[in-house]
């Protein structure tokens, strides 16, 4: 029976482990803490949990005049979705027979680890450590919160919030704080929030982030956070306080400890070196998720663990995908395929179409605010890359996915009915405009 | 120059306005009311914006204890919803130069109409005039609400209502009122709730109201209704009181004042008869939406009146459409295609794929209820039929639209990645169980 030792019990994990089971091979699964991963127990997962909290008591505030709320219940019930979660996980991983091991692993050569002393050894390894809240020390030595602590912690009603770091984490926590009334400001080094996102995304939060109240300032450079009774934070050439700092710099591999020097795994700076089948320069092991790809997605690392599976068990290769991004802001803030910078340097030819909402019904319904569908199409109608800005805008990504993957031209799309009122209306509008 | 006259300025007549202006014809629409018709003035528009307020109250009340409401506040805002609404297409109509002739019309001949004692001849009519809320008179001559009173009515707190009817309207309204905290009965002659939509989401409303205290009597005969100081309702074998009485039992052909002997125009009890191309027995004369069609949607009365303009200016046939429902219950309800029965009837070889989201993340941070994605595919996986039982149902008809309309089997979404966390994973799940 061919054997496979799975680190790391994230989404990538654990589904490789599922998949393994169900071909009736041996599946070890090493975690040092719960089933989940960092998505599931410390990031995506309670992150979304608050925010649907938030937004409702944000409605509540301004249409109802909900007055301050107990963050002690709110983060109660995001408990509860996350251990139900949890619970149900640890039942699908037990009824496929999997073997958890508590603990680390590190390998001791490209066969075997040690895990609490023990040496296990298998046929297979896939590692799917993930990554972890990146550290900064600055001058200073305050303690600041990590993300992990902003999702577990409930603050007193109105506080004054630093949150370092305009990256994706960054900005959906800026949302929650928002939404609950606390003033939230962010200092962002680069010179425009969410620099991975396509620009008209990035602009679009920053403007309604602002005319929320949060205070954004970029291309910061800063001195040094000292803790008293507050934060005292020096940066360009100015001194705030405030009562919490978050960091929230960005993510690392989470592969320290693996030992890749006892066995000379090849990686740079912690991010495991993968060939187009994610296996690591040595042939036993497979690398996939935050631990070996910079794009820190969750459904990614599912994707690379199932594919790592087919291609072990079945043989197959695995074929490229278009990945879809999602900020929850609560408006989304959505994206897949290519951004126009990149079709400008590979010098496709491209128009872009850009569909605003606010004559759609149900968008005045829901919000008054500057909503789009965004689209960077082909002479022939091809989407080549879509940039969303609306409610669930998570939620359209397969739709037009599907028109990218089967290389449909969106004319196709004229004589689909979008019921009204919906948002999707946006997309007829399009075709039937082309 | 080409003269069309459109009879009723609802989504289908100002649609038809607006292709017709744009190819350069002169244009002239009718209308006894407001511009925007049943759907924007007193249906679809209105009843969503309720929908969306007391879909707050009711979150807000269940997690954040928000105590009683005013509903005079939730209208005011319904009514900004559809004053702006109205005002974007009147500018619209207004931009294109087309005249609007307030009044109602009445055939004289098969090329004239008088409208407020003047004639006007044109090459072509459009009748789009829509239907209105059935009106029964019960014994007991108590003055019941339609559909509009509801639309425009404050209620008290705690009001004990009756909802006669429980079609979409009802329904929709009866989730509203529930939202509210009002105490909300509803009778139905039929066996079932809903008798038009597919049986699983007819049972799934149906378990959901109760379980939410919304009363259902179906199989229900109503021996009068008295008005006093309240309404006393005798059905069956018992008798009730109620503070409100609503009558939604269903909608009649709005076509009563066009003059339709004068002419010879053909109907049956005022469902004008049309033939593919939306032409009545008389030429000049073309029908659609609720005057000529079963199907009360406005965005199938839309898609009709762009049709019948591309036939006229183009002399291109319609094509058939997949037609999508939507119910705002506000978990909603949605479906496209064949439902089981007419399969069952029709003998075709179908299997049929439920997928329910309770294990989805996202539908856990939504809520707990039962939601479920449910498919009927051919041997090969084409799609035939879609119900859907989630947030937002109505947003993801369009993706299974497309599968349908371009006679894509389901497997082949199995390269697509779905975000996580969505509800969309569930189709995910779908395909790659396959």
């Amino acid at each position: 029976m061919t054997k496979i030792i799975i680190i790391g019990a994230g989404p990538a994990g654990t589904a490789a482990s599922l998949k393994a089971a169900e071909a009736g091979w041996e599946t070890v699964l090493v975690e040092k803490d719960k089933l989940g991963g960092t998505c599931l127990q410390r990031g995506c997962i309670p992150t979304k949990a608050l925010l649907e909290e938030s937004h409702i008591v944000k409605q509540a505030r301004s249409n109802f005049g909900l007055g301050d709320v107990n963050e002690v219940e709110i983060h109660r019930r995001k408990q509860q979705i996350v251990d139900e979660l949890t619970q149900s996980l640890t039942r699908q991983i037990n009824a496929k027979k999997i073997t958890v091991l508590p603990g680390e692993a590190r390998f001791v050569d490209e066969q075997s680890i040690v895990v609490d002393d023990t040496i296990h050894t298998a046929d297979y390894f896939l590692i799917a450590t993930g990554s972890r809240d990146r550290v900064f020390d600055f001058p200073g030595n305050a303690k600041l919160w990590l993300s992990e602590d902003a999702l577990t912690t409930p603050l007193q009603s109105n506080r004054n919030l630093l949150l370092i770091g305009g990256g994706v984490i960054g900005i959906e926590l800026a949302a929650y704080y928002n939404d609950l009334g606390h003033r939230v400001t962010i200092l962002e080094k680069e010179a425009r929030i969410l620099p991975g996102a396509p620009k008209e995304l990035s602009q679009s939060i920053a403007t309604d982030f602002k005319k929320e109240g949060i205070r954004i300032i970029t291309g910061v450079n800063i001195h040094s956070i000292t803790q008293n009774l507050d934060y005292e934070v020096a940066f360009n050439d100015t001194v705030e306080h405030f009562d919490h700092v978050l960091l929230c710099a960005g993510r690392v591999p989470n592969t320290s400890t693996l030992g890749f020097e006892d066995i000379g795994l090849a990686h740079t700076s912690g991010l495991i070196t993968i060939d187009e089948n994610y296996r690591t320069n040595l042939p036993k092991i497979f690398a996939v998720g935050d631990a070996s790809c910079r794009v820190q997605l969750a459904h990614v690392a599912t994707r690379q663990a199932i594919d790592v599976m087919e291609y072990l068990i079945h043989g197959k290769n695995p074929q490229p995908f278009f990945t879809p991004f999602v900020i929850y802001t609560p408006v989304q803030a959505a994206w897949i395929g290519a951004a126009e910078a990149q079709l400008i340097a590979n010098q496709t030819e491209y128009r872009s179409i850009r569909q605003p909402l606010g004559a759609l019904a149900k968008q005045k319904i829901k919000s008054d605010g500057r909503r789009y569908v965004s689209l960077l199409v082909d002479p022939s109608n091809h989407i080549l890359g879509v940039s969303l800005y609306m409610s669930e805008a998570g939620e359209f990504l397969p739709f037009f996915g599907l028109l990218m993957e089967m290389k449909i031209p969106l004319d196709q799309a004229k004589n689909l009915v979008f019921p009204h009122p919906t948002l999707s209306e946006a997309i007829g509008e399009i075709a039937a405009n082309l």
